[in-house]
């Protein structure tokens, strides 16, 4: 891949492009130590990093210590221990005011289903400057329609259709819940209020009753809003090999004409850009993959250009935590989209005014057009 | 990957080596509209495209304005519009008569198995001024003896040798009909004969009966002709997991000495690869993903150079519909190749000499060695 | 990937770095023929190559003529008639005597379990003029404790701790022997007594029995000591898609702090990656890949930059027969890690002396540490 000419038309504008960060967490509101910021650059592990090791000598560390120093007042590269003092001087509401305005993303997207502790639409719109719109998470609705007296069907497609009305699209975390591969067709009336009477006698916490879940989906396409799937890498809850979208199949011959998008991706992401081609509902994200591959990210965000029309390709951080990270998804996605569409460029593949034109439909006007932003 | 150096030797002689094109389709003979056209450049979909998409937003759309615009005197990258009216002005014919000569192949080996207003293999021949030989389907060959009065096996084993007299090889779609997991032994002549009755009483239309497609596949390897089988990518009838050619193991353990070509194998190059070292009867081919990958496509191709011996690598389009498909299958390998090999010889981990006799071991060596031509 | 900087003092450190070879066995003592040689160059198949083949005409060939023929006095890209030529009139021994020291390895860790004509770790070390020790496998102590009369469990302890004080550590080719999906749980003694009994009536030789496989793995992880599997590409008697290592994914989820290696990987180097970031115990290593891959190895190398921990990379060759194998693996690494990480500080995504460091963790630290060598 030849070097990417940063004085480019083509360079200039992807500088410069404004995002819809269609999938995103909140940051943190308050103070917390090295651990807990460490962890938080650690997607897979469960447990706390073991003491030889820190999450610093990663890509995401390396990453954070090339990007985020320099806006902390560092140079690139600061050593681990000058950006976490640094860091530790700043509250995390000054940090979000430093990091959010910073990504140029004018909608963020918000997945408010990991709420503990971390700013929601409101507040992650009054750091950055930016609007933010919801994105209801499906488990968390089952866990409401579960804790609601009466039938959990009529519960829970009131409760969906109350919280959508002011969101704009929903999200689906089945890969931490038994994962995509078996039936995920559309479960009976009577197979749903049976499972719910036994998930209720249970407790009704953490769903992972799969007629339930079945349940779910099928409402979020009826309803009609974008419906977002976790897919590909996660914490180890998740079995990465039952996160693979290609056993959303028979999920996706049935899903009509709702927009389904698949985050995530990595390792999946070219199983992910074929499903992109073969379904007119069907669109690919790379967040958080971005992040963590670091200086690894140019390659990922090319692979994304594969087989996935450039119209069913949309742009996430889905940064959770500290602002850093919703900061260097746009800015390594800046950094690899500019990387990989100059070198089409430069080898006169294709014409700059094209690349132009792609970039900006993955910046905004894909995720535009099918969450009405 | 540094940028190959364009007037080498290796360069030169990419860029004249004779091709032998050893899985492809017929063209198009009659004219159609801009949505037929559109949708031969999407290969997983099976439905009309959406309102808001086109098939020109993608890496083949982008391939086809780069490479074939100027051989219809518009200039590279010239816009969908121009692109499809200056096309509209031409017979598929006189498409063809431009397209096929310049894509440098002298042998066309050409699946019938799709056979509606195509040309055949006598016009392939004409249009391109090169010769064209037949590969049977086996699926085809089954629908045929379903419809041949007495015995289905022995139905099928006249029909298979009849028309296989005059061809170079045999072609299976398993992966369309069920995919490739699950037992692919041979079965047994009542198993056949069972079977066979009932899928005559069902019709006998589109073999997806998993004994009569096995024993078709043994058929093949007992008529010992290559054996090509479409792997990975493909319409979404096909569940892409289940085209994965590692499912394949069991049967190429008793294939004995037929050749097997894996057609295609995008996501599952690498897979394929290993295949072809495992086993000494095993090839790999890259047809129709380098189409698809466009500006991707050097990678891929790149990727088929892993484990696959030199040896064991063959060269194909899968052109099918628009001329374009088999000129541009021969454009993007051949810059592909150069690319790629380039970047060896400039690390100094090849030898120029090796690297052109490389490209002549794919382009047509390795084929004209298992196919006779 | 921009061109490594030869010159650089990461080049110069990562030219001089000494490396633990953590995965290797004995290289040849006798005389043998061409056709022992290119069978050693070829992994996958378990048969000799066919007439028209040659595995000089592979990737690996290819590195062999480039990178060993010169230690052999003759130019790069030699002829495969000259190298064999050269290399015939030298013994074994002196060809160990010129590639071993030349790989600048200071310990090399040998998997004993391929034992025939080998070089054991004590002709490794005066050959090499480095330290070797042992590795045990866990089959071969299977295989030994049914020859043992008496309790089969109790002779496996035995002989397994008694074997482990002077080792660092165990292996398991569970990959040959059924493969990774299905249950791994540890099994009562009730069931290791019965299938023990099972195994030793029907002669006690080749371990296939799951559940003596399954007792084996969990008095490794009891050991304590770095278990090592293989994993990924390997002869054809492995079922690739079955040495996915995410099938290991409930064991990993078992084994407490016992570090475990993923040994080779490729295709699954990024499920392997992914495994080491979500364990505190998973390595990653690319030994057998890099020399299999040859002028594709550099790309490799950077695939296991990606989601694995920098603490939690370790180097090997995976050499067995030949001796070139064994310098070639480290000369690959070398050019390799150089490329791959020269462009990440020639991109500002990485300081250079982070880069240093890292190839420090990768080439003998991460080692060292788990292995306390």
């Amino acid at each position: 891949m030849t070097m990417p000419p940063v004085g480019s038309a083509l360079a200039s504008h992807i500088a410069g492009v404004q995002l819809i960060d269609q999938h995103v967490h909140g940051c943190w509101l308050t103070k917390g130590d090295r651990q807990r910021f460490e962890n938080s650059l650690n997607e897979a592990n469960t447990e706390p990093l073991a003491d030889f090791d820190t999450a610093f000598d990663s890509q995401l560390g390396f990453a954070v210590r090339a990007h985020c120093a320099p806006l902390l007042g560092l140079p690139k590269h600061a050593s681990p221990e000058d950006y976490w003092g640094r860091r530790s001087e700043l509250t995390e509401i000054e940090l979000g005011r430093i990091f959010l305005p910073a990504a140029g993303v004018s909608d963020w997207l918000v997945d408010t289903g990991l709420d503990h502790d971390v700013a929601d639409t409101a507040q992650l719109a009054d750091m950055s400057g930016g609007r933010a719109l919801e994105v209801v998470r499906l488990e968390q609705v089952a866990e409401q329609a579960a804790n609601t007296p009466g039938d959990y069907a009529s519960a829970f497609e009131e409760i969906l259709h109350r919280r959508a009305a002011t969101a704009v699209g929903t999200k689906s975390i089945l890969a931490y819940r038994g994962g995509f591969d078996g039936d995920l067709s559309e479960p009976s009336a009577a197979e749903v209020a049976a499972a719910a009477d036994r998930w209720r006698d249970s407790g009704g916490v953490r769903l992972r009753d799969r007629v339930l879940l079945r349940f779910g989906l099928h409402q979020a396409v009826r309803l009609g809003k974008p419906l977002q799937f976790h897919v590909g890498l996660g914490d180890r809850d998740c079995d990465l090999h039952k996160a693979n979208p290609l056993y959303l199949l028979d999920f996706l011959r049935q899903s009509g004409d709702t927009p389904v998008v698949l985050l995530h991706c990595y390792p999946y992401e070219r199983e992910a850009g074929y499903l992109a081609q073969a379904f007119n509902n069907v669109y690919v994200d790379g967040g958080l993959s971005v992040n963590h591959l670091g200086a690894r990210a140019p390659g990922f965000i090319a692979r994304l250009l594969e087989l996935a029309p450039f119209r069913k390709i949309v742009y996430s951080s889905d940064g959770f935590g500290p602002a850093e990270l919703h900061f260097l998804g746009a800015t390594l996605w800046r950094n690899g989209i500019r990387q990989v569409l100059s070198s089409f460029v430069a080898d006169d593949e294709w014409s700059e005014a094209d690349a132009i034109r792609v970039a900006d439909l993955i910046a905004h006007d894909n995720a535009a057009r099918i969450y009405h932003v």
